[in-house]
């Protein structure tokens, strides 16, 4: 005897690693939250675009801020003619690939926002996807910094228009000039000199004031720190002046726009970009000032560098200021939930001309997490539907009916359609939130009624009745009425819980 | 005397082969049209759902429609750990892993929608890319036939919601155990019984009832056909008594549904599975009647199979039927926007038990042509930024001021931000479309005024008057006023262009 066994492959069911499902409250909150942003660019005069999802690997270029695997950090296919292709990374690399591929029809400046996913090909970790999304606005084709104070001013109302108080986040501004100069009369400025790693070095470690305080940023523009595991990173190689300009420099922090300027001056003195750096940084504070942005919402900080290193001119940087828990389970400033700033050679990849350009991306999740930790996340208006039970399958033209007609009126409604009993069905309503079901059983038919019972109130009042069999015998929350009073029924029930 | 030249790299700005970047006005229409859907898919109870862009290949599974080439068709690419992924090519199939994976969770039935990219690795050509939009609603966990039914009415609505009149659209619906029974009858059903490509391809040829009609049908399903360019598709090798059944099948469609039930009934008699389907088949019919669907917006017609390999049951298509002109110049109907059916065996890939589910699928960009051919895409409401002409560099502020005033009123406005003259100026706000340009020169400044020039007016009026030069000296279209009333003085144009 033989018994012939094909042994089936079955995949096993996981969403691979770093992604993840997004379920139905978050994406009806996200939708909104996009929408309130849409709204204020919209109102900027930026026009939306929307670019593919991947793009030739050579026109993306490799902007990822990975200095160590300049190669890695992208996904990456062959396409049929051999041509390479990669999921974006970002939203400013197809921009850069958009504005070069219709430089000459585009209106200038070009204003574009632009949400959508992007993906990086690195290691996932707690609240570390390998997609997520971003929201970007750009202006291309300007050098004036007056771009560059639009989008800022922009970005702040964005944050209010979001329900984020004023003062519980600020946009901080900055300028990468100012640092060239202060690199330049350190002596480790100029292109092509072989100081190139030694200055990502000093950005990295700028970017850490924050997480480190002063002495931590010290240790990383010297010899090199080693954190509270043991880890040691390499530091930049700084002597004790030189470092001292950069920590100066990144201190010039302060309330008063006039008296920072005035520092900064100081620190970049000789330095031809320097200067100019502060000269357009002033000019960014004078529109600021002259359209009512004080300092409680946006504020030169020169510590603000942002790592990438295609900036060229101005940055800036959202931040919120209230503290919340971070993963390690730390009370923490909230942080940054955007950033961006001038990125003149872009473009020029393509064309070999300069087209200068300046932008704003938001990290939609962290603004997504931070708007839900403030409560202000917009979830309302979602009714969970009605759900008509299904009490003979004989007769479920006419459960489909009422179901038909509670969805005219515009109630959400929905008939059960599950295999089981009047207890698997009431654990189906529970289950979806339903805020009432109706039951139409041999008894109701007969007479030309329907039974209304009404889950919330329902819920409510089981939990203030001791007594489980005197709930039950008084069947409470629950009404029988005639089949033409169903719309209308369903409805004062509705409107009870809603108001 | 050497001279020292670097090349250059340049890449070329191109968007990838069978992609395509999407502009700000089809953007705007296609989530006005997306909403609308959501709305309906939202009264019927539904939820949303967002997965990944990409899954693991072998989650993933192999389900496009193209049998010669079962290993193509979607882009796939290895993670670090050597596990292949691949860009997901239809919505369905991320569903059924979802589900899988949270299968003791979710409510039983589980209704949900989702709509995003999906990416198919095929031969682009006029308007076919290789990156679409779909739009999904799916119940899993039912097997009753009541839920096929729900999705058709639903989707009936969604047409005239999104303003095709009825008449203009229909619901077509079949079974495909009706098409399994008279294979059976005619000697060709059975799993794994050699007879698999025979059965997609008779499949296929049903699928070309309404391009090739009877007759090329009829040669499909038999030795094959030569269409007019002499290319030679093979065909199903069907006996004549063979393809009289398959044709009389597909022909029993009709206005009244009893008698389509009955013509079906006839052709299928004595197999089990061909009865069964009629049964369902009558059952949904019996549903839509009571639920007030005529035939107008759902009728019965056994010429739908769809293509795909994987339906179990019911099938349905949602067709436009009016006429428009092709790629190819001709006028024909405007066909199927989207289809579904009942696949019971997507989910059983992962778990090895049954779990039913149906749904429907929306071609997002052939819906939008088609709202666009009939004029009912919604893209009201966008009114283009005022534009506040930069006079004098050195007044910047003044003009950002009013700028933000504009915006702070509601009013969507942008200041130039471009480098050159008044002619530029005038030119770029052309290009933006811009119904006015706020225009403050050193005269006006001095009286504390503002001009306002109305660009819509001023098109209308250059039109009319043939005398150029009594044009620009009447400087028609143009007022002046004091600052304080620049707010109240645009909303005025605005509001007489709106009405």
């Amino acid at each position: 005897m033989s018994s012939k066994k094909v042994k089936t492959f079955r995949p096993k069911a996981r969403v691979p690693k770093g992604l993840r499902d997004i379920p139905a409250r978050e994406i009806r909150a996200m939708a909104r939250m996009m929408r309130v942003i849409e709204q204020v660019y919209d109102s900027y005069g930026f026009e939306p675009l929307e670019t593919s999802a991947f793009e030739y690997t050579d026109a993306l270029g490799k902007f990822l801020p990975d200095l160590d695997r300049p190669n890695e950090g992208v996904f990456s296919f062959q396409d049929e003619d051999d041509q390479w292709l990669s999921l974006r990374y970002d939203l400013t690399a197809p921009l850069a690939r958009y504005v070069a591929e219709h430089y000459d029809g585009l209106p200038k400046p070009f204003r574009r926002y632009q949400s959508g996913a992007v993906w990086r090909n690195e290691k996932p970790g707690p609240g570390r996807f390998r997609q997520f999304t971003q929201f970007d606005a750009d202006t291309v084709g300007t050098p004036l910094v007056a771009a560059d104070a639009e989008i800022c001013m922009m970005a702040a109302d964005c944050m209010e228009r979001l329900g984020i108080p004023r003062g519980s986040y600020v946009m901080r501004v900055n300028n990468r000039k100012i640092l060239d100069g202060v690199l330049e009369t350190i002596g480790i400025a100029g292109d092509g000199d072989g100081f190139e790693t030694q200055r990502m070095t000093v950005l990295r470690a700028i970017d850490k004031l924050d997480r480190l305080g002063p002495d931590g940023v010290r240790r990383l523009l010297g010899d090199g720190r080693k954190d509270e595991s043991g880890d040691f990173t390499k530091g930049a190689g700084l002597d004790t002046s030189q470092s001292d300009r950069i920590l100066a420099f990144v201190s010039a922090e302060g309330d008063d726009a006039k008296s920072v300027i005035a520092a900064l001056r100081q620190i970049v003195a000789g330095s031809e970009i320097g200067i100019q750096g502060v000269d357009e940084l002033e000019e960014m504070a004078t529109l600021f000032e002259a359209a009512g942005y004080g300092t409680d919402r946006i504020r030169l900080d020169p510590s603000v560098v942002r790592g990438l290193g295609y900036y060229t001119g101005p940055v800036y940087e959202a931040e919120l200021t209230f503290q919340a828990v971070n993963e390690d389970g730390e009370l923490v400033r909230f942080g940054s939930v955007g950033g961006g700033g001038r990125y003149d050679g872009l473009v020029e990849r393509f064309k070999g001309i300069v087209v200068p350009a300046t932008g704003f991306s938001i990290g939609v999740s962290r603004l997504y997490s931070a708007l839900d930790h403030l409560g202000k996340l917009d979830t309302g208006g979602v009714i969970e539907p009605v759900v008509v039970l299904v009490m003979d399958r004989e007769r479920i033209a006419d459960y489909q009916a009422m179901t038909s007609r509670l969805r005219e009126a515009g109630i959400r409604a929905e008939m059960y359609l599950g295999g089981s009993g009047m207890k698997a069905q009431m654990k189906y309503a529970d289950k979806r939130g339903a805020p009432c079901v109706i039951i139409q059983g041999g008894d109701e038919h007969a007479s030309g009624e329907v039974t209304i019972k009404d889950l919330i109130e329902g819920s409510r009042l089981s939990k203030e009745i001791e007594d489980n069999e005197e709930w039950r015998s008084g069947r409470p929350a629950q009404v029988t009425v005639s089949l033409d009073s169903l719309v209308e029924s369903v409805r004062e029930i509705l409107g009870r819980h809603s108001s």
